[in-house]
Parts: structure tokens; C-alpha cells; sequence
């Protein structure tokens, strides 16, 4: 099944366009659990369990596994096995990012089958088409998809993104033509979604929507960083779907004690609530 | 001892500004090499041992090492710590990218004491300073370094780093700013490198060296991608220092017989001959 058919089931099925962020700090950690990979894992997969009937998919911040080392790669491939076992769309926030055979390297690692094989990944658009393309030959090949950082919200994205979002406008438009190959005939969306800070401007994010009607977005900084997800939701479709938004720290760490995942579980509720159909 | 004096006190030592890149592709391996993680650690073990005394660090491609999930990582770890005690330079070339306690745990993953530790990261700036500064408190917290892109010489590097480089020009600029916490008093470079692409225009190449005259360059593109060493070596200073050129595919895979690790070395024996001072 395409990516963008497989994304909408799980979206429609759940009633959820919410992504558990899993981005396991071990400063913030319940009392209990140990400040390793093992530690991190069981951190995880217990929040796994009790919320993953309210979400479509993980998203799996690689920065804090590598931060591990090995063994933090190798609860990322636990995770991901367990994440596919109860039919959960797994993304890899990895950012990566390169050209030609490295491109394809990473392509392989991330959007195949391989022992990291994920549903899609997320890329950083610096060197161009060129560093695009062998993550789409990857999509196209095995139905993955990848989402593409158009804009983000922090404080320095004017730097080098276009202080009035020049180099932003210039990837948007790159996407649309990257998108001609994998659109679903069934739901009109492709392969190459778009990332985009939750917490810009709602009328940027409009004229964004307005530019790629037919593009996924993810939208990252709903909770700690100050979005909330009633902004956000125009830029759904009529039939409820083009959005992805990943709660993270604001679940992961809802509770301190004993009964931490029930408490990420009462505030994974709560962000249901706001965003069901 | 500072980053900028490691790497320069490397590249006297052995009168070489050459790193050895490891980028295992499976297809390329020779025969008898198992095409998995065990395989490459097998072949890029032979081949530092044959050519440590020719070049002053290793550039480890993580893409390729990811390609084989956690095994590959682990095999990373090793790789580490065989470079660091042959003392060679060890750079991770992740060109890692994000922002805040993401950035902070890739910071913490590749530029302090963990399994993963290494004396210095490629980074992507477009994300703007944001996602620059935790990965340099790292580099002056325990003297580490990072090279961040600043121009590629892929065909779509137009796209989205200016088509007249303007995007370019302001990370060169501020590269100049992020580098004033780290600068060496003996040599005068700092923390925060550069990456230019090595088939760059020889004129652009020299306008990025008048720009930033005390930021070491990292320009890969030489061998495989067409570039020569020869074309480079203006962009050193009069110690001899300021510039490191990573040779990959054109060494490792010189040889595909039993003896590929001497027809290795024989090949950087000659790349090595090119830039000795």
C-alpha cells in the first residue's frame, strides 16, 4: 500500500493525526528508570502501550538513542519492531541528510527493510534536489515517504532559511514537483511531506497550506514549545487528513512517580480531545 | 589540549593533511568480505592499519555505518577507539542537525566521552545559530571541534544555498562569529570549521579563504568526485595548517584482491606525495 494510503488509514482509524515523539531525556525520567538505553526503552515502550490507541504513528528523535551509542540503536530497532506490531506508523527523526552513494546509504538504513526500516523519515533539504532524490527513489521503491524541513520556528530560522522565507518558498516549491511521482489516487497526497514549526505565523502556515495542497505536513512545538492544536487544525483537508502533529515531551514526561505512563496517558487524552473529528 | 592544536600538532606530526574516509559500501568490497557490519569493520581495520602513518585523522561516513543498524554503530565504537590509539584525528561525519535538547543530545552523543565520542562532527547550518551553539558549548566544554557546511559543489547546490551563494556567504560569516570562544593562541584557528566542496571554482574556494582566514576548511570531493589535491593546497596557510582534504572511495576501494589494503596504501602513498610540504 502506498505511504500516503497506509498514513490516512492510521489517521482515520484512530481518529488521530497525533504522533507520539519518542525523545527519551534521561535528566527528566521517571524515578525507577535507570539512565540508559535500557532504561529508555522501557520508558518507551511502556508509554507505547498506554497510549497507542489514541495515536497514528511514533516519531522516533534519533538524537537521543545516539546519545547512547550502539545500544541506543539497538532499543530504536526494538522499538520500531514493537511501534509495526501494534500497526503504528514509525517515522525516524533523523534529519539526515547528504548526496549521491551517502544519500543512498542513508536512504537504505531508514526507508527500507532493514534492521531500521521506518515508514518515513525526516530530511534536511541544504544541498538541493540532489540530496533528495535517493530518499524518493527509496519511497517509490518500497511505499516509504520522507518530510522535508520547509520552515522552522525557531528564533535563528531566519538566518539561512530567508529572512523573509525566500529559501522557505523556493523548498515548498521543490516539493511539488518532488511529489509527482508517489501521489496516491486515492487521497491526492505523495511521498515528500513538509515540516513545518507549529508555532509560525497561522497565516504563514496557511499560505504553506495554499502552496501544497496536496503535501503532509508535520508540525513540531505543540506542548513544551508553545503551540497549541486548535491553530493548527486548518490545515487539515475535508476529509480530515494532510496533518501530522508530534506531541513529545509534553506526554513523556506528564508524570514523575510510579504511574507515569497512565499520566501520559491522561495527557495524550486530553490532546485527543482537541483534535478529534 | 585545544581542538585547533590537536588537529594542527596531527597534520605536522605526520606531515599530512589527508583523512582517510570510511565509507563502506558492500558492493565495492572486495572479494571474501562479508557485505555486513563485520565485514566493514574487517576491511577499514586493514586499510588504517596500512595507511595511519600517512594521514592525520579518519573521517567515519555514518550513513554507511547506519546502513547496517545497530551492528554498524557498534562497529563504530570500535573503529573509534582503534583510531584514537593509533592517535589519529576522529571525525564523525553525521552532518547532524537540529535545535535545542535535540541538538544538545547529538552534541552529547558525538562530542563528549560516550561510546560515540569523537573529536569532531560535520554539521548542517539551516537551522540557523540556534542549532550551532549547543554542538559548540560541547566543542569548549571538552576541546572538541565541528565543520559545518557552508558551500557544496553538487549540481542542485544553487537551489537553496543562493544561486550566487548568498546563503553560502552568511554561514561563512557567521562561522567568523560562533569561532570567537575556541580560537587557539598558538595557531589561531578555532572550533567551528568549514565545509567547502573541493571541485568548487578555485576563485570561490580562495574568497571563502580570504573571508574566514582562521577556520579550517574540510573539502571532500577529491578522487572519486573529480577534484585534485593540487588545486587545494593554496587554501593552507604558511604553517602548512588550515586545511583538511578527506580522501574515501579512491583509497579504500584501489584494490579489490587479497592484497587491497597494500594497493590502499599505495594509492594514499601517492595522494600523500601530492600535498607534503
Amino acid at each position: 500500500m502506498l505511504f500516503s494510503d497506509r498514513l490516512a488509514h492510521a489517521i482515520k482509524t484512530k481518529n488521530s493525526c497525533l504522533m507520539l515523539g519518542l525523545d527519551p531525556n534521561p535528566e527528566k525520567f521517571p524515578a525507577g528508570i535507570s539512565h540508559d538505553a535500557k532504561g529508555a526503552l522501557e520508558f518507551c515502550t511502556k508509554i507505547i502501550e498506554k497510549t497507542h490507541d489514541l495515536i497514528c504513528g511514533v516519531k522516533i528523535q534519533m538524537a537521543y538513542w545516539e546519545a547512547f551509542g550502539s545500544e541506543g540503536i539497538r532499543a530504536v530497532e526494538i522499538l520500531l519492531a514493537a511501534a509495526k506490531s501494534l500497526e503504528l506508523i514509525t517515522m525516524v527523526d533523523g534529519k539526515r541528510n547528504d548526496i549521491g552513494a551517502t544519500a543512498e546509504a542513508y536512504a537504505r538504513a531508514y526507508l527500507a527493510d532493514g534492521p531500521l526500516g521506518a515508514d518515513c523519515l525526516t530530511v534536511n533539504p541544504f544541498l538541493g534536489t540532489d540530496g533528495i532524490t535517493p530518499f524518493i527513489k527509496q519511497c517509490e521503491d518500497n511505499d516509504r515517504g520522507i518530510f522535508v524541513l520547509v520552515r522552522t520556528s525557531n528564533p535563528s530560522a531566519d538566518e539561512f532559511q530567508g529572512g523573509k522565507g525566500e529559501v522557505s518558498i523556493r523548498i515548498a516549491e521543490k516539493i511539488d514537483e518532488w511529489n509527482i511521482t508517489t501521489q496516491s489516487p486515492t487521497n491526492f497526497y505523495s511521498s515528500v511531506g513538509a515540516v513545518l514549526g507549529a508555532t509560525l505565523d497561522p497565516q504563514l502556515l496557511q499560505f504553506f497550506r495554499d502552496e501544497l495542497p496536496n503535501t503532509w505536513f508535520l508540525c513540531p512545538g505543540v506542548g513544551a514549545q508553545g503551540a497549541t492544536i486548535k491553530n493548527l487544525l486548518s490545515l487539515r483537508d475535508e476529509q480530515g487528513i494532510g496533518l501530522i502533529i508530534p506531541v513529545s515531551r509534553a506526554v513523556l514526561y506528564a508524570g514523575s512517580g510510579e504511574n507515569y505512563a497512565l499520566q501520559s496517558r491522561q495527557k495524550m487524552l486530553e490532546l485527543w480531545e482537541d483534535q478529534k473529528i
